[in-house]
């Protein structure tokens, strides 16, 4: 596949040529990527100018050869993508690849040596994703990052769950796209908390062939131990990424995600929240796409300094036991209320290994354990109980 | 309460004698119910024959003040259950209480003196339960047996759910009763396998005041290590529960059984199943009752001599990895498509932690795990991938 379209340019000299011309020619403009750039490769830019809209045409075709560092080479046929660089579709697989590389980078950095094991998987259904899974690390207990450009016929169950939440899809055969990235990272170190984000854009056609299109996402927080500094900063760079679009939706998505991450039966919620929107299909698709490009690129600025800061303090035996609890929680909000984990075993032909890494490595159950009052377990419970506002 | 009972009742020494005569009146007709007497206080015998339909009235509180051995006083008030020994909710009631007790006691009986620790409930909606923990035990990583009695009105997700099995219930305020004895039992030594039943009985008023009833149950087994024999003990137990009543329902059971606990996204059963049944209505209720009192009873003698058999034999770091991850499909099964976990998390009120008292202490997930070709783990999931006939 890779062939044919190097076939398409003269020699690989055309290609480094092209993609140094883009480099060069809109490096200045992409300014809500700048982030992007700090410890990545500078191929990274080539790809952030173009899924920005800012390319010539000719040049997709060139990056998907050169850059050396994705993960794993696109899902959808790079002929496809030359041919319709402009879609919606083409340019969120674009932006999700090029998060995951500078996501799973970032972590990769952090570890001693280990990398990620990168799955490249297709489904007979139509489509297929990259899943980036690192297991048993030094610092990271589990890590994965999964992308996926999925299409198909919309399940029945999935339908339904849809028009709870107020779509009027007429029809019982919708064919949908479905494409997103999602992540969990579950650390080893107690002090380290666990993040996990998920970016989305969803299109159905319903029966009168009207299309259906929405984006969805959110990035949200699970410390074991609270650091209050760790949570503000969590929050406050997530805050940014929103308010340069609307300084509606940080205040808006941050209670969102605080009732979309509860677990009813428990009366906690998952963690201490972050955002989390769904349905975003008012307005215009470019600038909303242009805000789940930025939550999505604020990530890894809100997430890492947290690692760094505390992968390597000291804890003990009683530290991991709340840890592997809080895990059992986790699994708990994850296999009972997630849609996306419904969504997704739900969907025919889907690769449950990618859907389920979210899992933990280890988890436990105790029965009726309580927190020592005045604990720091107390303290962190407390909050899961009564969301709290950090920035 | 009980003291008020009790003032029903001349002196004690009354009620000694009337449990004394039901002792020797009823002794030998109580035959379905022989294995109860194996191992078990002589009080039981009382209960037996309580249940069975084959007491003289006056004999029920009796029974209630003597019987020691019980893992505490029952749900329902003991004067209630005086005036209507004859109603099926109370025969109910009584027999699984008598069950969690033999059962309970032949666990405790395998430790070295580790016991249950006994939680007696109330649900401000109506009913309770008592459940019954042995947790981090020698031989039981987790053990949990709970029986409960509930009242309330049908949440609509039940309704949905029951409706979706074919019933026909009309009317959205639904009151119900009811009443069931469930457990699941994890021992920490991988060759002793995982055992799980569930007894119980439902009533429904629908709004033409029609009253529906039905009963359900199942006892299943799930093993790390596949021991042949232990398998076929154990079905072969369940089996002769079975034919006692009607030689279609083993054979219709085990199959429900297997299609029941399978894990669809993994295309595999939980287990080596056992048997599994639900809305059984048609018939008389007393046998219908008989027939659930035998399955329930037949539970410790087909599950004891695994225990006995296998709690002590040496294992290695491989098979607690392997039965760490086993565990983890265990959970997924339990929270993503378990009907009663459903139920009672749906339930308003309900007691979670005896719901997730069926999760284990311990759990794991690993990406992508593939036991290695001709190892014992693999043929174990051949078996679950393709469930066989063992008796």
């Amino acid at each position: 596949m890779l062939a044919h379209i190097r076939r398409t340019f003269a020699n690989a000299r055309v290609v480094r040529h092209l993609s140094t011309f883009v480099r060069s020619e809109f490096g200045k403009k992409a300014k809500p990527w700048r982030w992007v750039m700090t410890g990545v490769a500078g191929t990274s830019l080539t790809m952030v100018a173009l899924y920005s809209g800012m390319r010539p045409r000719g040049v997709l075709a060139a990056t998907l050869l050169d850059n050396k560092d994705w993960m794993s080479s696109p899902i959808t046929d790079p002929k496809e993508m030359e041919k319709n660089p402009d879609l919606m579709r083409i340019k969120m697989e674009m932006m999700i690849m090029d998060i995951q590389r500078v996501f799973c980078r970032a972590l990769e950095a952090e570890e001693d040596g280990k990398k990620f094991q990168v799955d490249k998987w297709s489904r007979k259904e139509g489509g297929g994703g990259i899943t980036c899974v690192l297991q048993d690390g030094r610092v990271f207990e589990k890590a994965g990052v999964n992308i996926s450009v999925v299409t198909g016929n919309l399940p029945q169950q999935a339908v339904q769950q849809m028009k709870s939440r107020g779509k009027t899809l007429s029809g019982k055969n919708l064919p949908f796209f479905a494409t997103g990235i999602s992540s969990v990272i579950h650390p080893r170190n107690p002090n380290v908390p666990t993040v996990h984000f998920n970016y989305r854009y969803f299109e159905v056609t319903d029966e009168e062939g009207k299309k259906h299109w929405w984006f969805g996402g959110g990035t949200d927080l699970t410390p074991y131990y609270l650091d209050d500094a760790d949570v503000e900063h969590f929050h406050k760079t997530l805050k940014q990424a929103c308010d340069k679009h609307s300084t509606s939706y940080y205040p808006d998505f941050k209670k969102w995600c605080d009732s979309y991450f509860l677990i009813p039966h428990r009366g906690e919620t998952r963690g201490v929240g972050g955002i989390f929107f769904d349905d975003l299909e008012d307005g215009d698709p470019e600038d909303l796409f242009k805000f789940v490009s930025d939550c999505a690129a604020a990530v890894t600025p809100s997430y890492l300094p947290l690692v760094k800061k505390n992968k390597d303090k000291a804890y003990g035996y009683k530290d991991r036991r709340w840890q592997l609890l809080r895990r059992g929680r986790y699994v708990e909000f994850n296999l009972i209320y997630d849609r996306g984990t419904k969504f997704g075993l739900n969907t025919p032909g889907a690769r449950y290994e990618s859907i389920l890494m979210s899992l933990p490595l280890n988890a436990s159950w105790e029965y009726c354990h309580k927190p020592e009052p005045g604990s720091e377990e107390a303290r962190l419970t407390e909050v899961l109980q009564n969301p709290r506002d950090w920035v």
